[in-house]
C-alpha cells in the first residue's frame, strides 16, 4: 500500500502528531520567526529559542496545573534513561541504604526494576505477574517498606495496555510514576506525586525528549555517580541546558501544547480519549471474534490491546486495516495480538473508523 | 532584523544544515515514503524506518571509511553524556584501578575531566592552560601513564577554536576523541582511534543524536553502574534501539550523509572547508583591527575565533553582520570575542561574504 494523504496511524510511539502542528513545522524548519534560519538551526542560547522554551514550559505548567514547588525538566534518554536516573537521584533518600519499592504491572516496570537494581535494592512490593499482567496489582496486596526512598509505578503500561484508573495512595513515601504513554491524556493531581516522567514520543513530540516533573524537596540528593546531564539539581538550575537540549523536539512539544490548549486543554481531550476508548472496547465487549484480556478496571485508554481468538486471521485483519487506511495496529512482539494506540492526536473519527472495520471484519469472518 | 529568506548562520551548534535537506524534510514530516504518516510518527521497528537507519549506517561507514571491526552507535545525551558513558564503558580496562589520561585543550576537555572523575582517576596528562588554551598541548609534554585505560582528546575545541592538525601518536593505549565539532569535516584514519564520539548538532543533524564509533575489542567492559542506554555492548547488539532512538534526527543524519556524498564525500568537503577557513584567517592575518589568538598550528577550520582589539566595537560589528545577513557570530560567553563556525553546510560564499564584511568594517573603523 502507498498513500498520498495522511491516514490513521495507531502506532504506540513514535506516534501520530497533530497535522496542523506538522504543517507549521514543515515551514519552520526552513525559516523560523524571521531569523533567516530554521528552528533546528538556531542556538539554544538565542532569545528566539529561549522564548520558545519558556513558552513550552509555561504551557505544560498551565495544562497540567503543576504546582509552583515542582520543577519541569526537558532531558534526553527516554524512560529507560530515567529508569537509571531516578534511582541515582532518589535512592540516597532511604535512611538504611539505597532502596525503592516497585509495583510491577508489565514489561515496563520489569525493566524499571532491573535498571534500578544496579543502584540499590529494587523491592518488588507488588506484581500482577500471576495475572499475566492483565491488571494493575490490587492495592490491598502492596507490601510497601518504610525503608524505601520512593514507590515506582507505571501509570500506563504501553505494551500490555494496563492503566491505573486512579492515583494510588502510598502515604508519605514519594510516588514516582512513569507516564510516558498517558501524559496529558487525562487530568491528574500532580501534587500526589513526587516525580512524574515521560518519554515525549507518544503524546507530545518526536522521540528524543524526556520530560521530568519533580517536587523540589526531591532535588539535590543525587549519588556521586550521577551523570551531569541527569543530575536534576544541575539541570533545574540551568534551564535543562547544561548540555545542548533537543531544541527541535522542545519546539514541537511547545507547538503540541498550544494545540492542546486550543482543543480545550486536558479536561476536554480526556473526554474525547474516553470516547475513543469506549468505541473500541464497546466492539470488543460485544464480539465473539475478538478478546480483550485486560481486566475492566485496568483497561488503558491510550493502548487498547486485543486478540483475535483465531490467530490465523491476524494477517488478514492487519491487511484489511491497511487497505482501509489504518496502520500501526500490530501488538508488541512480546505479547502478540493487536494494539490500537489512541493518543491525543488520534481523532475520534479514527477510533470510529477502526471500530467499523472490526465489526465488518467480524461479520465477514 | 527580520528575514524572509535564508541567510548565513555561523552558529556553533545547533547549526546551519543543508537547505535541500531541510526542504525535503519539510515534506517528509507530513507524508513519508507513501506511508500515510510523517517520518517522525512511524515506529522505529517499521521496515521503512529500519531501512532508513541501515542506509544512514552504511553511508557513515562509507563516508568515514570505518573499518569492519568498529561499531557505529546512534545514542542520546550528547558529548556531555558520553563524558560519563566513556569512563563507565572503558575505565575498567585499566589494570590497577579505573583510570584514564586527558589532554586538556579547552573548556570541553576540562568538562570531560570533571565528569570522568566521578568514575575513576582522570589524570591530566597534558594541558595548554598556561597558553590560555590557544593551542593543543605540545605532544612532547604529554605525560601518559601505562596504567590508564585510554587517552582522551578533543579533536576540535568548539569554544576556543583549537583543533588538532593531526592524529596524535599515543602508542598502544586506545585513543578516544571527541569529534563533535569536526566530524566528517576532514578525512581521518579511524583505525588510529579506539573511540570517536560526536554530538550531531554541528555537522550532521538537529540536536539530540549522539554518534559513537567504537572498536569492537573496547566493547563489553562496562561497569555495573552503566545505564542500559549507554552500555555499548547492549546497544551494539540491538541496532542502538534498546530504547526508542531519536528517529527524526537519525533520518536527518541519513539525509545529510546522502547530501555529503553528492558533494563528493569528505575529501571534497575538506578542501572547501580549508578554503573557507583560509578566507577568514587570511583577513585576520592582514588586519590591525582583528586579532586571532589561537596558534597557527592549532587553528580550527570549523570554529574560527577572533577578537576586535577595540572591544567597544563588538556590538557594531555584530549589528552590521546581522544587517548584511550573517548571524551567530558572537563568541562563547566564557571567552568573549567572535566566532565564525564554518561547518560543512556553510557554503564558501558564506565565508567570503563574512570576509568582505570584516574588511569593509575595518576600512570604516
Amino acid at each position: 500500500m502507498s498513500f498520498d494523504k495522511r491516514i490513521y496511524n495507531f502506532a504506540p510511539g513514535p506516534a501520530t502528531l497533530p497535522e496542523e502542528v506538522l504543517k507549521a513545522a514543515g515551514q519552520d524548519i526552513l525559516l523560523w520567526q524571521g531569523l533567516g534560519a530554521g528552528v533546528m538551526e538556531v542556538s539554544h542560547r538565542s532569545s528566539a529559542f529561549m522564548n520558545c522554551y519558556q513558552d513550552a514550559l509555561q504551557n505544560i505548567i498551565d495544562l497540567m496545573k503543576i504546582p509552583s514547588n515542582y520543577k519541569v525538566l526537558f532531558l534526553q534518554g527516554g524512560g529507560i534513561g530515567q529508569n537509571a536516573a531516578i534511582p541515582m537521584n532518589l535512592m540516597g533518600l532511604a535512611k538504611s541504604g539505597p532502596q525503592a519499592d516497585f509495583i510491577v504491572s508489565g514489561v515496563w516496570t520489569q525493566k524499571s526494576v532491573a535498571e534500578a537494581s544496579k543502584y540499590g535494592l529494587a523491592r518488588i512490593a507488588a506484581t500482577s505477574k500471576e495475572q499475566q499482567f492483565h491488571c494493575v496489582p490490587d492495592r490491598a496486596t502492596w507490601d510497601l517498606s518504610q525503608d524505601s526512598a520512593y514507590v515506582h509505578i507505571c501509570a500506563n503500561e504501553t505494551v500490555g495496555g494496563v492503566e491505573f484508573a486512579q492515583t494510588p495512595d502510598v502515604g508519605v513515601i514519594p510516588l514516582v510514576a512513569d507516564i510516558s504513554s498517558n501524559i496529558m491524556s487525562r487530568e491528574i493531581n500532580v501534587s500526589r506525586y513526587g516525580v512524574l516522567f515521560a518519554g515525549a514520543q507518544k503524546n507530545i513530540a518526536p522521540a528524543g525528549l524526556t520530560i521530568v516533573i519533580v517536587r523540589e524537596d526531591l532535588i539535590g540528593h543525587a549519588a556521586s555517580i550521577t551523570p551531569t546531564i541527569w543530575d536534576w539539581k544541575i539541570q533545574a538550575a540551568n534551564d535543562s541546558m547544561i548540555n545542548t537540549p533537543t531544541t527541535f523536539a522542545i519546539y514541537m512539544a511547545g507547538e503540541v501544547f498550544k494545540w492542546l490548549k486550543k482543543q480545550g486543554g486536558i479536561s476536554a481531550i480526556e473526554k474525547i480519549n474516553q470516547q475513543k476508548a469506549d468505541v473500541i472496547y464497546g466492539v470488543l465487549d460485544q464480539s465473539s471474534l475478538y478478546e480483550a484480556r485486560v481486566h475492566r478496571d485496568s483497561r488503558s485508554r491510550m493502548n487498547v490491546t486485543f486478540y483475535l481468538r483465531d490467530e490465523t486471521l491476524n494477517e488478514a485483519f492487519l491487511a484489511q486495516a491497511s487497505q482501509a487506511g489504518m496502520i500501526g495496529l500490530k501488538g508488541h512482539k512480546s505479547v502478540g495480538g493487536m494494539r490500537a494506540s489512541l493518543y491525543n492526536a488520534m481523532p475520534l473519527a479514527g477510533a470510529q473508523c477502526l471500530a467499523e472495520l472490526m465489526r465488518e471484519f467480524e461479520r465477514r469472518a
